[in-house]
């Protein structure tokens, strides 16, 4: 997940201008021009200018509908945004209230209207079924064909190419409870080309197909990645973040992103990399929505409602990543989304059970269950075992902190070193590294989901897993009863095998992990850091299961730990330690515990994930406040204003605002008395994406404020349209013309464009508030005044690159606007 | 829950200077005096002034810190608000930063500060688990008082009075499984007195014992909150949504409604009324974390941070009436929060949790379960079987519509009729009514959470309820096994007389609760509207059942219904139900639709219980959007802004604001050249709680804001402390002190509690957009200005003023601002 993918490709020509000054003040427009600015005080009015061409992406919104004449018709292109800009909220839904407004007043016309008037009330909730539907089938579709690949490396069904191991044994007759996995007619490829499963030469054979299938599968996911949907790639969920806090990325869940996304997932999943499909589903189910919201003219047409079907999309994927409709919602509110009204709960909640729903149908997992790792233990915990779960919450938040640092030192590197030029390559070696160390370990071998169920499983008497070799312990079989078979036993030698090859897997998946996340693949996070705390868990589980059983007089295990008694689970301990690993890696609370309390339908355990959980986030907090997303989202540049962080310095609005005192003054337009050229002389010599209209240029009160793109749309416009506009001709904003020659050309009248309730603060209001400001009613920008006088502009890359200096890191680091 | 409260006891004298004009600008000071005031259009200026006493409620806050002159000391009393006022959130956000960056800057100093720094950062999590302490301990012990006092009314234990039946029983050691709730210890008032438990003399003592108790228990009731704390009445949920909306309400978390309201609600729920438990407990959660707040420094002084932990109190509340931890989180969200941040997601997940503990160890249901109605079904439920679930859903959404139609129409005609000066004969009236006709029937004797348990009980073979009075078949009896012996028999006669008593309990709790519901005792509104629910879901659950029984060939039937299995589950009917009339009352969803889930622990009810709460939402929506919680917020008159009501009209700022157009001018402080006797003479003459400050009366270009009540006592301070200072004293908002004569008294200087950053809007700002950010930001006013001049201002009351009159409401029904 790194930037490489919007400077390659299709966005080389960004750097063409890119030694400019970075001083603008409404750089919106400019944002995407300033790659590599370093002078921290140039000469304003400098720089380049890309041509605006009118009517590109998305026309026909209308205008700034809060101040647009109804007699006039809109330009088309006014009002839209540019790629890679932040939108104004305010702005947006002023729009969707005066879109909905028109349609309640024509409503009591005639029954045609009455009827537009109910299906757009409804055609929220009839896109978030499809929602639903189109994300659970996807998702559906997914998990199938990763798990028939998955197998696919191992071997293949001679019943049929297309059928899984699973699959393919469940037609066998033969098999027996025991023999479940061993049926004539899956084959191993040791078995098909040499003709026998045993043997040092067959063992040879199946890692070299092994590693085959991997590097293939791999080298497909990348190659796809790369040719068709560069931002296929990672695991989207920083991107999606930025995105729904409002700014744009045209393309990034577009159809083709969400077609290669989802077959290069599947590869990627099956190539055996040290990635999930979690995050990606996420972006995958953003796709679906994205797309399904261009059938509502109401979705198709407004940036901001389009960002609330995205939050509920987001909470769709984890819906349908873990079977978890409640825990999906509480990510997407406390995770992902920027702006969550009660509406866009209920919607996401509804979208969110759909697509359970619809996964539950398709039943890829073959167990009619909706959950990922259904499990279920039958003992209760005792509340001394919350000593171990915090440590588990210690290890957890330092694995996370860790990981972090790790992760984005080897992400910046890719970046700035030569490392990043090759990325098919670099994929091509972690693949292969990857394969040919987990081959030989049964526990690196399987996928990490797989992994994940073995170590939350719960031994039974009859489990063959590795794991469950436990000795028959004498006291036990006297007293046969399930209940007693569960009884805690002393490990067998099997168990002990499987603990050394856990603690290498450990190691392995540890170290791993911080290579594969952020390369041109589809890479989700959560199941390798859930994998890398399950293992530390259940090796604690196991450890406490053992110190319990062979010292039940110790003081602290009198009383609830019996002999014959069940009172350690070590599976619970792998859940813990998953769960709390994964809050490490991305501060998630809340609802990382309602995930895991889903997974399980227990309410007997939100306590001990819960203790993790918040031990996890206090110890990694400690080592630095940000999360994985948000690392990556300020590794990238993105203007992402974190709700979650406070704003803790002194300064003030003027202490932030451009022009700094040794600047020229700023650009501002005049109520009248400009000419059309002056004006485009001034939007000409400026790379500012908007412009204060002020009384006169000695009387700089405010009037209002008009947008760059809108501005050049609106005059080209008129110049091609209205007669005898030309060079010098006024341009008015104000209402009524004043008294002007006869012979004079007529004026261009633009107050229809001009935003005539621009945000201000005073040049005295403390940037705490200001950011707030800027936070709560997603803002672009804002203006100060100093009693009643405009004296400068603030915008939202203002306020980044002020808090990234505060926090003494390089303000340039923040790219866009 | 009316208003009557207020206008009562101590609050008789705020009807002094009732016949004065409303048409104040920034009337915060003057909202208590107002009552009564129908003139539209007065002169301004007049109306009478009540004295403000410096010092008043919670002092040393310190003044607005955001403009503070460090050199100054602060002015007691500065930076704090009346009662019945709405608070700054911003400036109390802002001061509380200040405090945090204070307290950061000196902890590297000493070691002591650091610890100081610490154990602040802690102490909201400390102020957590105190809350989750002893609201789960208060909980528990009106729990089991609750249980003991509803015994009591039927009969009384011999081995010691303290006993509840169940408890009573529990010592007895000849009870076998079927007699349990017949053992000799426990005598009901019949046996006591006549010696008989036979016979109809001994029904009618117990019928006047059942009725003596009630008129006793309500009796008290009323009398100790009467008396003692006319705050305890009702639910509070109404006013703890506008108390945590930023309004004021001295008193009403205080130490003496917690008291009050603890042993009242045991009282009120114990006497039989139509009334539940779980309404109150948000309230007794909420006066814990109050009182609990005054021990952390940074929570007493500050009305936002309070109001954070009130939010997460308000989660608690739910948590131990339900032992629903998640769903009291979601229900804090959904339906009472106003501020929710993710820290108090975070804080509140941890308190519910930690009461939701205390409460299992208090374990007041003796069945060491954490949730209130433990079910557990043995059947999925089928598709088709969303048919029945959504009508119950449109009956959830019918009755709740009526119901607050009903409700709020009683409560009007309390208010205004001579019916509100008797609260004590209306409750003993209805507390008489309820005992008479509620003993008959066994289903409205037992208390309402007991008879919800029975119906959402799904039968077992030993199941000795008249409700699982079922026939017992031949067909099944032959192929006998406990997993046969649950499917769906013939009803047997005793279950049709259930359903009769079923169809009259019905009635008579829809009826009762309409006139329950806001008398002067504590009142919860949960358990009715689920006791209503339930009732008419068991009702057309069985129906359901019989018809699939008789009629297993119909095509509806045919393939999932077959002879001999248990296809239908009247529980989960009454469940649904249940979940469709509060649903339908409170509007709530996703909360209610978790805590529901959290009641039965599985993940497989949330698609009907979705569907049904969702369609209740819709039908009842369709009758009016508000809830029954909005609309007794309306009643009162509290200024509180619906945050899921969309402001759907098309006005400006500038039709908003005061002063209209007839009216005289704004009135403004000028920063310089008023005298001590001038700005006293203004603030005398009005009623308003804040004053502009602009640069001269000739140029009304906004310099900043300052508080009716800042300003008094600064004043006042001056006079007795400030050498020199006379009436002819020049007050200063300035920076520097112009020239003077050198024998003219010292100047005031009061820029220190002037606000320099005041929220401004152009007026040509739409209202949409404006009341967006009085909800975003929480604000109390707004000055409008054109080009830089100060026009007018918007208060909170004029904004919801205006919406009261959009929507055809009186405006004059907002009180308080």
């Amino acid at each position: 997940m790194d930037n490489a993918g919007y400077n390659t490709g299709s966005f080389d020509g960004l750097h063409q201008v890119s030694d400019d000054d970075d001083d603008e003040m409404v750089d919106i427009a400019g944002a995407t021009l300033d790659f590599s600015s370093t002078d921290d005080d140039p000469p304003l009015n400098s720089g380049g200018y890309e041509e605006h061409s009118p009517g590109r992406g998305m026309n026909g919104a209308g205008g700034p509908a809060t101040m647009m004449d109804p007699l006039e018709d809109p330009v088309p292109g006014v009002g839209t945004y540019e790629d890679f800009n932040t939108i104004d909220w305010v702005r947006e839904k002023s729009k969707d209230r005066d879109r909905h407004r028109e349609i309640t007043s024509k409503s009591k016309e005639s029954t045609v209207a009455l009827l537009h008037r109910i299906s757009d009330a409804f055609s929220g909730w009839l896109l978030m079924l499809l929602v639903g539907l189109m994300s659970g089938a996807l998702a559906g579709g997914i998990d199938i064909s990763a798990h028939w690949l998955t197998d696919m490396k191992e071997g293949v069904c001679l019943n049929g190419f297309w059928f899984n191991h699973e699959h393919c044994c469940w037609t066998s007759n033969e098999t027996t409870f025991q023999e479940r996995d061993k049926c004539p007619q899956w084959k191993s490829w040791a078995e098909l080309i040499v003709g026998t499963a045993e043997g040092g030469f067959a063992y040879v054979v199946n890692y070299m197909m092994f590693m085959f299938w991997a590097l293939l599968f791999s080298f497909l996911a990348v190659i796809l990645v790369r040719a068709f949907a560069p931002y296929a790639c990672g695991s989207g969920i920083p991107e999606i973040k930025t995105i729904l806090s409002g700014f744009i990325i045209r393309g990034y869940l577009g159809k083709w992103t969400l077609i290669v996304k989802t077959i290069t997932l599947v590869l990627a999943v099956s190539s055996g990399l040290s990635l999930g499909k979690e995050g990606p589903l996420v972006h995958v189910a953003c796709c679906c929505a994205n797309i399904l919201c261009h059938l509502f003219t109401k979705y198709r047409k407004n940036e901001a409602k389009r960002r609330e079907v995205l939050s509920a999309a987001a909470a769709v994927g984890v819906s349908v990543a873990f079977g978890a409709p409640i825990g999906g919602v509480l990510f997407s509110l406390e995770e992902v989304s920027y702006y969550f009204p009660l509406k866009t709960l209920w919607r996401s909640f509804f979208a969110a059970l759909v697509a359970a729903f619809t996964l539950r149908s398709i039943n890829p997992f073959g167990n009619s269950r909706l959950v990922l790792f259904y499990v279920e233990f039958h003992a209760p915990w005792h509340l001394l075992e919350l000593g171990p779960f915090i440590l588990l919450g210690i290890f957890g938040g330092l694995w996370g902190a860790l990981f972090i640092r790790a992760n984005i030192a080897w992400c910046r590197r890719r970046k700035t070193t030569r490392l990043g030029h090759y990325p098919i390559v670099e994929v091509l070696v972690v693949a292969g590294v990857t394969a040919l160390v987990s081959f030989p370990n049964s526990y690196t071998r399987m996928s990490g989901a797989e992994l994940i169920k073995e170590l939350f499983n719960d031994c039974s008497l009859l489990d063959s897993s590795q794991l469950c070799r436990y000795k028959q312990d004498s006291n036990t079989t006297s007293g046969t009863s399930v209940g007693n078979g569960l009884a805690d036993r002393p490990a067998d030698s099997g168990l002990y095998t499987a603990l050394w090859q856990l603690s290498l897997a450990l190691l392995f998946k540890m170290v791993i992990t911080v290579v594969t996340f952020g390369m041109k693949v589809p890479s989700g996070l959560f199941i390798p850091s859930m994998a890398v705390g399950a293992i530390a868990g259940r090796l604690l589980g196991v450890g406490m299961e053992q110190l319990a059983y062979y010292n039940h007089d110790w003081i602290i295990f009198r009383g609830w730990c019996t002999p014959g008694a069940d009172c350690i689970t070590p599976g619970l301990y792998a859940m813990v330690g998953a769960a709390a690993c994964l809050g490490g890696a991305t501060r998630m609370t809340v609802s990382l515990v309602v995930i895991m309390f889903e997974l399980t339908g227990g309410l007997e355990y939100i306590v001990p994930l819960m203790a993790a959980t918040m031990t996890s986030k206090w110890v990694a907090d400690a080592f630095g406040r940000e999360g994985i997303y948000e690392a990556h989202i300020r590794l990238n540049g993105y203007p992402f204003l974190e709700p979650k962080e406070e704003f803790d310095h002194k300064s003030l609005a003027v202490d932030v605002m451009r022009p700094r005192r040794a600047d020229p003054a700023l650009a501002v337009l005049t109520q009248e008395g400009m000419t059309v050229e002056e004006a485009e002389a001034l939007v000409d010599s400026t790379r500012y994406s908007g412009f204060p209209v002020v009384v006169s240029q000695e009387s700089p009160r405010l009037v209002g404020f008009v947008l760059r793109r809108d501005l050049l749309i609106s005059i080209d416009n008129a110049r091609q349209r209205q007669e005898g506009v030309v060079s010098s001709s006024q341009v008015l904003f104000t209402e009524h013309a004043p008294a002007q020659a006869a012979e004079a050309p007529p004026p261009v009248r633009l107050r229809s464009i001009l935003d005539l309730s621009p945000f201000t603060v005073t040049d005295h209001t403390p940037m705490d508030i200001t950011v707030d400001i800027f936070r709560k009613l997603g803002l672009r920008q804002c203006l100060v005044t100093h009693n009643g006088r405009l004296l400068g502009i603030i915008t939202k890359k203002d306020i980044l690159k002020h808090m990234a200096q505060m926090a003494n890191r390089d303000p340039d680091s923040i790219l866009f606007n």
